[in-house]
């Protein structure tokens, strides 16, 4: 099956208490394309950048089978561009820059071959644009996948909504999905946002895990507790990247199989949180993942 | 097998968003008593009450399997009471009330018949108090449980670091994990806090579930996601009373059953905090935990 993602293709400087990364190659868009790639190669990536964005990171997405038709360079622009600097707790970190520059005028367009992707990942961008891209689909999809944030429940709560009711998969923060909801019970939370759209609730808890909500049914994700979390930069975009990667190779939506996927999604937001960057997310191994998920599995599972 | 059971049993004014309960029959020894009862009628209960702690109440837990002749009844004294008040998100809470009563000379002792006790949970007291327990034993248990809390690290170091050196497995929340270590990372605080003496940690971490380390090897358990949580009170203490309780009942400490074990005090956890005090742990039948234990198994469990 073929998998469309969309959302940001960044820079970023990054400081955490084990170090400093400046110009760093980040994005949601290529966090969640990176991690997807280790299940498909029938990847099309929508996103915008600069001139100043590197040919060869270009060029390594491709071989890892990301079709880049469908990114915009604009010569006269520079690429998004954040900053950001994490507590000694990891959980917290201060934004220091958040220069938009080329996707201050983001316009998607979606090349005419990428249009009948089955499956497609909607990165955290302003509801508008997500829902011109929505809006070039040829209404073939089998999912669609949406993230989102704080940000625009504050400010384009509206358009939000709008966009919300035409996908069937939401991944947001438990504090997200209680601004969302109004609801303080993550179970209560989950039932009102089925209702705005969604059949499938994904509420990320960071170092927590993850849950999974669909009719009625709940699965529990642990994240890997870790010595040492490096750099949690992209760790929520890996997760959502390896969850639908799987989907779009498996092509098997029902619960039991979001289950793997969001296993897998955890196992590789796992590796991203390693290193720097996406430089853990580069070159991983079937192997890696294998060992990892048999980890998880003796992490999770009791014989009754 | 045999369980000894210390720590308190109480009166407990309780205020939630749901309501409240006045003089509710609480106490760490009590919701743990009663969780294990449903694993095993061989529980013998250490601790003290005044004169006004209702004979049904004794008379309930006698029914349960209970041996209540550690239980001293103080004529001229008064129950230890606690009033607390829960906020709105039940994560938090005000202690309105802590009057130690009875409980401010505790001095326990063992009756000669208690003193072989195969399992041991040494409900949270002073270090003091528990040190005089473990001093009582003959020394052929199998496994000895701590469970402590933050005030006795920011008041009696020095002793608690003297008990937590005697027994083998701790339960303590994220919180206190940190603190106890000095360590943020949960995987390196537990790693210090192994060679203080425990070979198991258990860590709790209320809706986020608990976090078994032993030997390199971790087990995460969720908690179960609830639309409502009616009364936390007892929550903790009832998950560590299903713990050692099926851990009595089966005489199997290999890391294999302790992941059943705490998926058990789970189970029972889910259940104690749906109403008040101890009521919902009154009268559940087999059904209601194996019901309970096949979602848990649901929510956790994915196919490789």
């Amino acid at each position: 099956m073929s998998l469309l993602t969309i959302g940001t293709v960044a820079f970023d400087d990054i400081e955490t208490p084990y170090g400093k990364a400046e110009k760093a190659i980040g994005g949601a868009c290529t966090y969640a394309s990176y991690a997807a790639s280790y299940f498909t190669d029938n990847i099309r990536l929508c996103s915008i950048v600069g001139a100043d964005f590197p040919t060869e990171e270009i060029k390594a997405l491709e071989n890892r089978g990301v079709d880049m038709e469908g990114l915009q360079i604009k010569q006269d622009g520079l690429t998004f561009f954040w900053a950001g600097k994490y507590h000694q707790n990891m959980n917290q970190r201060d934004t220091l820059a958040t220069d938009l520059n080329v996707l201050d005028d983001f316009d998607p367009v979606l090349p005419a071959s990428f249009k009948d992707s089955k499956y497609v990942m909607l990165g955290n961008l302003t509801p508008e644009v997500q829902m011109q891209v929505i809006k070039q689909l040829d209404g073939s999809q089998k999912l669609v996948v949406l993230d989102t944030m704080n940000f625009w429940m504050d400010i384009a709560m509206d358009s939000l909504l709008e966009v919300i009711a035409k996908v069937d998969v939401i991944t947001i923060n438990d504090e997200e999905a209680r601004q969302l909801s109004g609801e303080y019970s993550l179970v209560t939370a989950a039932e009102k946002i089925h209702k705005m759209g969604p059949k499938y609730v994904i509420i990320k808890k960071g170092e927590h895990g993850a849950l999974l909500f669909s009719e009625g049914k709940i699965f529990a994700a642990p994240a890997l507790p870790l010595a040492q979390v490096f750099d949690p930069t992209g760790a929520g975009d890996t997760f959502a990247g390896g969850f639908i990667g799987y989907l779009t190779h498996t092509d098997d939506i029902s619960f039991e199989n979001m289950k793997k996927a969001i296993m897998y999604g955890s196992c590789l937001a796992s590796f991203c949180v390693e290193e720097f960057s996406i430089e853990k997310l580069r070159n991983l191994t079937n192997d890696d993942i294998t060992e990892r998920m048999n980890l998880f599995k003796e992490m999770t599972h009791f014989d009754l």
